[in-house]
């Protein structure tokens, strides 16, 4: 129990201890860790010696603090509950702590690689009939491999940035010729995203064994797309410019530490995985909600999906291509089986033909200039807590004209 | 005229200067100016005050020296021609200077996003006849916009590195299921790549006019690929681990003020491009050669390419996608409409089809463990001198097991 002044079922209480990085009004950037309705100064709390981390908390990212590895970074989390259960702390502590609402997040880490996989059976399912139709809409090689690509690092955004409208290269089947404009079919793709901590090795790859020592923590992500522009542009190399524009990651990484109680076990695949793929079929009891404008759209269950992170990592890295700290990987569209699992529009709305109504009976079929859209999401925690993420929340501006 | 004892026709005169990294032997990390068989001490020559960047030329990567703009790049290259001509500063420069024989290049920059073109006509035509056998090799976007996609930038890796074989999955198409191991149709790609220097803001599109401020120089790069890997995963989102194991670039990155007497007319474009497409037309003549184990096999020739490097950027940028310091952006790979022209060796021996016979009478069609490829390049100088290039050297290890 937490000496603070927290509700049991607070979902960011000390099972969770997300961190983050945080401007504290003074265009600083520092790391903290948040607890409640709070921030604690992560940095302030190394320089007086309260925690030791060989610097790394002072740092403006956490990616000194995540190549640290494993060890460190459960040292750390056991000295951050103590300091926070022990009310032997509690006066060193509290004026450590800021109030959320007095603080402007930052992206917690500097991205290093930036990959997407696509491990929803449903949305790739759903996607191959929406963008090859009247083809067999799963290809060959997805039951056999976690399919996935690089996206682009440099753009991936905190939760609250604004997302300008990308204009781009489009042409309806039944054009002659391409046009360039805004986009018309502006999605989202609601994902769970994991940061990594540790660096590998180039030339060596990593095991599904290896996932929980080399993985530090979980973000929301939502990797915003331009459907019209990835249509005409994805042949032969995959997506660019319909995905490249922004990406937005929730602002406090959960810790893989804080999620044990998450653990479901995955789906069985079949056929059975080449050996290097073989893992103990674990997926995280991830609930996401997706809110378009205030209202619920969707609720993507995590559980479901068909490739575990445990398998993306050793796909990734089956080539002996290295991963460093700050690298990120995410799920692919987390979509669940029911048309109000889904997790993008395109499927939500069936490219467009089926529009959804608003709670204040707005209709909508892609997202619209003005439009804010939300996706939050919580977890088991030990003893019947809940583990809250922190939202990705994205406004759309106009395009540029 | 340079005071050193240069040869009028060294590739790497005062006309040229390219900058790097370089590891004295102490295991440090400090940039130079590559000039002649021998690197400038940059970190040294700006401490002693004889030149003056703000201490970037102190930084272990080009990457606070590219941040600074234009006018800083041309300040100092400026002033470096300055101090390598004038025989007043000849004692004071001659004990910063270090024979390039006694140090070890590094990578110059670290790469921030990295993406690949297609940018060939010949290529993207030989490629899509082998890949896709039947069907029409070139789809209908490539004349209308520069394809590209995003490589894993964490696995540049600087000329000299050994490259380890990747393993993954392959399926040939007759049989019933993939297999994993050891790439067997490991396999080049000769490029030109482009260096970002000045930052750009996120929803702002550069035009093909920025170019010349945002791109600070040019790197060869040898993007090797897994052909049998990427035969297998590429569909629908395109190369993954058939490409990220490793890119090979050139130590050195000639500025794009040493190229002004390399720019020739690049191919006129039909059907016209989309106004955010046009540009002035600007090709660069750069010479490759491909040296497989000691044989020129290949004489790819940049001047032909469809899409110039000024459209790439501003096609990079349409969406509004930002660009940092050390982004690299590559051409794709470049091959000439002669078979003796082409930058692969997919395209060089059809598939495997039809063998290449080295000097010393062996025939390849894939790379072999124990096989080096070297990647050179010349360009034309002012005054009928030339610009060289750094190679870009690889040396094929075997597969772990």
């Amino acid at each position: 129990m937490t000496w603070l002044d927290l509700a049991a079922d607070d979902p960011f209480g000390v099972h969770n201890l997300p961190y983050g990085a945080f401007d504290p009004g003074d265009g600083s950037r520092r790391l903290g860790a948040r607890i409640g309705g709070q921030v604690l100064d992560l940095a302030a709390l190394e320089r007086v010696g309260l925690v030791e981390a060989h610097s790394t908390l002072q740092a403006t990212t956490l990616n000194p603090f995540l190549a640290l590895g494993r060890p460190y970074w459960t040292a750390v989390r056991d000295r951050l509950t103590e300091l926070l259960t022990d009310p032997a702390f509690r006066d060193r502590i509290q004026p450590l702590l800021l109030p959320l609402a007095e603080v402007t997040p930052q992206l917690p880490f500097e991205v290093g690689d930036y990959v997407d996989f696509y491990s929803s059976l449903t949305h790739a399912t759903n996607l191959g009939r929406l963008f090859r139709p009247g083809a067999e809409p799963l290809l060959p090689n997805w039951r056999h491999l976690p399919i996935g690509y690089h996206g682009r690092a440099g753009t991936v955004v905190v939760s609250g940035t604004d997302i300008v409208r990308p204009s781009g290269q489009r042409k309806p089947p039944d054009a002659d010729a391409p046009t360039f404009g805004p986009s018309r079919c502006l999605d989202i793709e609601a994902e769970v995203g994991f940061v990594v901590g540790a660096a590998s090795s180039l030339g060596r790859p990593l095991t599904t064994k290896d996932f929980h020592e080399y993985v530090f923590g979980v973000v929301l992500v939502n990797d915003w797309s331009a459907r019209d522009l990835q249509a005409w542009e994805y042949q032969p190399l995959g997506p660019f410019l319909g995905k490249s524009f922004a990406t937005s990651v929730s602002a406090w990484v959960v810790p893989l530490d804080a999620l044990a109680s998450a653990r479901v076990p995955a789906p069985q695949q079949s056929p059975l995985v080449l050996p290097y793929l073989a893992d103990e079929r674990i997926g995280y009891d991830i609930r996401i909600e997706v809110v378009w404008d205030g209202t619920v759209v969707s609720r993507p269950p995590f559980s479901g999906l068909y490739w575990t992170p445990a398998q993306q990592l050793a796909h990734l890295t089956a080539n002996g291509a290295s991963v460093r700290p700050g690298d990120l990987y995410a799920s692919g569209t987390v979509s669940g089986r029911e048309r109000d699992q889904v997790g993008s529009f395109i499927e939500l709305t069936w490219g467009g033909a089926e529009p959804v109504t608003l709670a204040d009976g707005r209709t909508r079929t892609f997202v619209e200039d003005g439009d804010t859209v939300t996706l939050t999401a919580t977890a088991p925690g030990p003893d019947g807590t809940v583990v809250g993420f922190g939202e990705v929340v994205g406004r759309i501006l106009p395009a540029v004209s």
